[in-house]
This record gives structure tokens, C-alpha cells and sequence, in this order.
């Protein structure tokens, strides 16, 4: 019994110096058998992909990608090289482009999502749905970049479209 | 005359070899006094500071700062560092808040705006100015990590508010 209280007590004391380092590094004690790693790109809807195009070369001085289509996704993109990150530029290809919504509604154009990698996407996507977090798609599914890929919903993500790649 | 001609003719071949050299490699030829740098960071307006830190050391696993207040800017910040860049949470501290009025648009939150680093401030500033883009002030101001920052117009950005900071 003595010994029994011993344990939990030593338990109890390591869990609480768990919980003290959690709180002075913010970093989380366990994620599940995945981690997360760098932003792979930050997308942007452009309505007129030769003007922002001309923005990021010209104006801005930035080296910037050809254009690729890319009809298995209904987006032309060109991608804008920035540190060991980037911004890609998405313009709509055919009709029912994924992006044609967003691009209606923000005449202009605007940030559409970040993409962030992580090492193992289907470790990931079990253990974001047992923490609650809904995936837009039951599997994942083969992105722009020739990746898997899976989208969070932006109301579990403080309203922002959250894409993540295994890198 | 012939060697004028001779002149002018390899002049023309030169100029037409850096147009190419330009098409092909996607870069521009000069844009100014100035060097465009990294993301220094991707701003995402949060609702309720606690629940997305939570999201991104809890859920996500990144590791995150403490919450910094900004009396100056009317904001408290978090720091999610991905790769060499990060993502920085902003949540209204006090009344009029420079961020109030975009959440009261977005309730859930959203990316607010994107911090592009340069390597000087005051020449970038007159280069874009010359080149039509709107400067949402006329100085660089301090921003909230103590170094020189000015915001530029996002319809003359792709619908993006783009903020340049001196690095």
C-alpha cells in the first residue's frame, strides 16, 4: 500500500513537471507519431495572373516560375520564390475551377490557403480527426506538386484554409 | 558608318539576348536601390488567442512563444515558428484595435496580412512609389518587432496586404 502511494505520488510529481515544461517551452508534450515541419507555400487567387506576375518580377524584383497548367486541378500556377518558402500565385483553368468561388467573391483576389508539411500525412490525418479537427477529404488525395495532400476545415483552424503535404 | 551600324546591330543582339535571358530565367532586370528578402512571417487574426495557440502546440505540435502584448499596436502576438518563417497571431488588445474591424468581417478569424523582409526600407519605398503602388503611410513606421516597417495598398497587391519590413 506504502509502496503504491510512493508510485503514484512519483507519477503525480513527474506529470506536474510534464505540465511545468510544457508550459515554459509552449512546446506540445506529444502530437501523435507525426511532425509538422516548414510552410511549403502561402497561396494567393490572382484575377489576372500576367499582372500579379508582373508585380512580383517587375515591381517587387522577385524570381518568379513560368506558368504551369495544371488541368487535373483547374488552376494555372506560378510560383514566387521567398527564403526556403513560397508564394503561389493560383489563376483559374476551365470552367468549375476550385478557385472561380473565391475569386467572386474577392474581386481583387486574396490569400486562399497555407500549405504546411508534415512527415507522415496519414498518421496526421488520424490523429487530427481523433482530436476533432475536420479533414475536407476522407483520403488524401494527390496535390499540384505531385504530393499527398489533405485540407482542414478553416472553422477548426481560426478561419484559415490549412492544406497539409508530406514532404 | 559600317562600324556604327556594327555597333548598333550588336547592341540590338545584346539587348534582344537579355530579354531572352529574362523570359527564360523569370527575373527582372533591376528593380532599384533594393533586394527583396523572405517571409518574415504570415499574420493570422484570431478570434480567441487561447484556442488557437492551443490548435498549433496541442493539436498541431509546433512549438509556440508566449503571448507578447503590443500596447503600441493595439494587438497581443503569438509566435508559431515553421521553417525561416512563422506564422504570428494577432488578437485585439484594448479598444480600436487595428484588427477589430477585419474580425468583426471575419468571425472566425483569417490571414490578415503577409510580411515580406527588404534589405532597405527607404529605397524600396521610393522604387514602388515611382512605380505606382500605394504606400498606406508616407514614412516607415516601427513595427512591432522594433524595425522599420510600411504597409503597401492591397489592390495594388492582388487583394493582399502586404507588409515590407527592413531585416
Amino acid at each position: 500500500m506504502t509502496f503504491l502511494l510512493k508510485h503514484i505520488s512519483r507519477r503525480a510529481i513527474s506529470l506536474v513537471k510534464a505540465q511545468d515544461r510544457l508550459l515554459h517551452t509552449g512546446r506540445a508534450v506529444c502530437a501523435g507519431n507525426w511532425k509538422i515541419g516548414k510552410i511549403n507555400h502561402v497561396a494567393v487567387a490572382v484575377p489576372d495572373m500576367g499582372k500579379a506576375t508582373s508585380l512580383f518580377r517587375d515591381v517587387l524584383g522577385a524570381e518568379v516560375s513560368d506558368k504551369h497548367p495544371q488541368p487535373d486541378h483547374g488552376v494555372y500556377t506560378v510560383f514566387i520564390e521567398l527564403g526556403d518558402t513560397k508564394l503561389e500565385l493560383l489563376n483559374p483553368m476551365g470552367e468549375n475551377s476550385p478557385i472561380q468561388n473565391f475569386l467572386d467573391k474577392n474581386k481583387n483576389g486574396g490569400m486562399h490557403h497555407i500549405c504546411i508539411e508534415v512527415d507522415n500525412i496519414t498518421e496526421a490525418m488520424k490523429d487530427l480527426k481523433e482530436k476533432g479537427i475536420r479533414l475536407l477529404s476522407a483520403e488524401a488525395k494527390i496535390g499540384a506538386h505531385g504530393k499527398p495532400v489533405v485540407f482542414l476545415h478553416p472553422k477548426d483552424c481560426n478561419g484559415v484554409l490549412v492544406e497539409l503535404e508530406e514532404a
